[in-house]
């Protein structure tokens, strides 16, 4: 009799395996070292394994931890600040996000983080700049972390329309140093806990010269490029004055698109150009949310996902979507490729919840860890508790509601329980190893912030600054 | 010093009074039986005022309680069973909904209510037959209801493509009948806290006569006429093969458009013929999440409100939706009209909560007595708890990020207390005056309702029926 880590017996297993959902009934699933070693409809396995940790979910169903692909945690601090207008970077965000500082943005990091593990998140895809705080929280509470470290050469991350940006070649080598050190010291940290990605941030952000030497760097290290791509009509009006090309293409003429390539957005990106970066071998995030807030478009994700290319889902930030809750992009993208398409059949619960587990696995190159439970991954998994009234009734005959519930109906607090490498790091509410009250904190920072950001609040006088004279908000 | 029932404290009251969100800072309420008394920003309200029942809430935000003006609560019995497909009541609903005892309707409408309330809604605008174990139900947990009993001469509630409805005369009088009766027991029971209105299914479900009919009742009784309007292609192709006219032409010719009225959905409305419905002085209520699951289809809301017409906001019914989170229609109805017009500016936050309190009580004619937190009118209120991580930071100036915060970020568990009529009906997770561990129950019913629903589920083999073959569910 084998003694093992934990033990985990419910009615209900989503494993993923397979193309559908690789539903189980009534199985039980062992967990020893980080790992699944067996997951049996057996009752048997009693006899071969034993363990001090049994987890008898009675009213419960398993599925592997979600996987939120693409989010710049660090903007939580500025939840809500930026949203309903025109040109949401220069009338919204801009004002808050010119004064922050290095440790209200980690704040915000640590808000996201544990707001995102709520609602049954256990691979955190961030990105953005100063990534050694993220790193060292994501390590201390135990959940997974695909990171990305901004490079950028432009000088500045907002530009009037129709400026060309001016490049600083000191900028780029400066912030590519930082992601090579971040990858030096994080990379594979806990057994592959933590990976670390290389991130221009668009292909308009940095010179061609920048991109063809990271697309090198991150082949050497057999890791990937996490790049927003074709993300709106700046990058385009950018991309098509110093080359006369769309960014897709003239992307695909310097040899960037393959598989080393996760692009995220493709807002600005017509079906046929995801189409290119699909048959590429590249994948895609789509962040439904963000991009509905920001600029009500809904990306050409089901063209990638026709074109047979893997797409993973991210909620991006919360000054632009305003939360980090990937059961809301699991039911946007489903709701809004259906009005899209005008055809309710155009994507289904299934293929969300997919985009959320093994196909987003996939996108990032981590199937081989994550994404279905399966013997020989790793254990991370959430409990859905079937008892919320959002999941009630549930049938299994003529056909389970189970999917269709979480993706449709369920909010987030459903949740019951989340494991990463097989270490419980959310319980009954709880987040363990932080004391997570910490995230109230993050409110002692607004009365500064809005101090500091007041007079170019003002001077933009933008729609909120109209909403806020119309007491609209 | 007047002794009152309560007295409630909080950082930041959204009154809803006015043209915006009618913002407070730290002001008191003063509720005495069931009426808001006093609203004050002046702290010497405690020298005027005594109670036994003070609510200091800290860390929240006051909100007038929010009104879903349209469910099918007993379709929860039947959640998550019908979504993903085409025709949905055709192949999606019709096995389940053709087997169903009024009994396990009753346990769904409990289970329905329940969610609700459990998301911020104080006012429960439920349309279905055999209403009078809701009303029983909804008169003993407190709540506010707005019951509509269905008429329908029609003999059948599903009809082929195609196929023009038979009518008989005597289902119609025998549902109006009930719809009387409901009327006569019910309505302005509990200082109005129940009102009974009268439910012609849709246009095409009953003959001209009967609609005439239903009117003349409902001026003479003073209450509103809440119809299914212009719902989809169905009801079109009965009334333009019927009548020659499309199916809001033709009600504004018989002059069924005009106050009285409470058009819901509009599916198949134009423009034009939405602005038609508005400046006649009828309302709408646009459910926007079970639309969109259910057709793929953005109703004109907008186009309504543009014409001056008030709006309320409805989570329609749980096989279809599939939940009744009127925070999730909130953000629905401002995502999808972001994405219908393309345009970030098109449904700001603001308006979608002026729609599920101020603007939905003008939509159902109760603005009188709920939708706004003023002197005179009911005590319905919601406490948000902003120390949930979708609900922080708190930013207060320049700008006030609450509103968006509620309306994008929150999951439904940031409501702490609701309280109707004065009375606290929900607090810190238990609704009050049930058993409300009750709903569980409902999984009672699966296996038998599975069993009787199999034979019609497997004949019509509809797009449910191969994802269960393919393993998708």
């Amino acid at each position: 009799m084998q003694s093992v880590d934990m033990i985990i017996k419910a009615p209900h297993f989503y494993t993923m395996a397979g193309d559908g959902v690789g539903y189980k009934e009534s199985i039980t699933m062992v967990v020893d070292r980080g790992r699944i070693i067996a997951l049996e409809n057996d009752s048997n396995i009693f006899r071969e394994y034993r363990s001090e940790n049994i987890l008898d979910l009675a009213h419960h169903a398993i599925f592997p931890g979600f996987i939120d692909a693409h989010m710049h945690t660090g903007y939580a601090i500025m939840r809500g600040l930026a949203q309903d207008t025109n040109n949401w970077m220069m009338y919204g965000l801009q004002p808050f996000d010119n004064v922050l500082t290095v440790s209200e943005r980690l704040a915000g990091s640590k808000l996201a983080i544990i707001e995102a593990i709520k609602s049954g998140t256990t691979t955190i895809g961030d990105f953005d700049s100063n990534m050694e705080g993220v790193c060292s929280f994501i390590d201390k509470i135990g959940v997974r972390g695909n990171i990305t470290s901004t490079i950028r050469e432009a000088k500045r991350r907002v530009y009037n329309p129709g400026e060309l940006y001016e490049f600083d070649e000191s900028l780029g080598e400066k912030s590519l140093f930082e992601n090579l050190r971040l990858f030096e010291k994080w990379n594979n940290k806990n057994n592959g806990l933590i990976k670390i990605l290389f991130g221009p941030q668009g292909a308009d952000f940095v010179s061609k010269e920048m991109l063809i030497k990271i697309q090198r760097l991150a082949k050497d290290r057999n890791t990937k490029i996490h790049m927003h791509l074709q993300q709106g009509d700046r990058e385009t009006y950018q991309i098509v004055n110093r080359f006369n090309r769309r960014p897709i293409e003239w992307l695909q003429e310097i040899g960037f698109l393959d598989s080393t390539l996760i692009g995220v957005h493709l807002t600005d990106a017509e079906n046929e150009e995801a189409t290119l970066v699909a048959k590429s071998g590249a994948s895609m995030i789509v962040c439904p949310g963000s991009i509905g807030i920001i600029d009500g478009i809904v990306p050409p994700s089901v063209a990638f996902q026709v074109a047979g290319g893997d797409v993973a889902l991210g909620s991006d930030q919360a000054a632009g979507n305003n939360c980090h809750n990937i059961i809301n992009e699991m039911k946007l993208v489903t709701l809004f490729n259906k009005i899209k398409y005008n055809n309710p059949e155009s994507m289904p619960a299934w293929r969300a919840l997919r985009m959320a587990t093994i196909e987003g696995a996939k996108a990032l190159g981590l199937d081989n860890a994550i994404g279905s439970l399966e013997v020989g991954k790793r254990a991370d998994f959430i409990a859905i508790d079937l008892n919320k009234p959002s999941m009630l009734p549930v049938f299994t005959k003529p056909m389970r509601n189970i999917v269709p519930n979480l993706v449709y109906s369920a909010r987030g607090d459903e949740v019951a329980l989340s494991v990463v490498e097989g270490k419980i790091i959310y319980k009954d509410g709880k987040i363990r190893n932080t004391d997570e009250n910490e995230y109230i904190d993050t409110n002692k920072y607004t009365s500064g912030i809005g101090e500091r950001a007041a007079k170019e609040f003002y001077k933009i006088d933008g729609t909120n600054a109209k909403f806020m004279r119309e007491e609209k908000l």
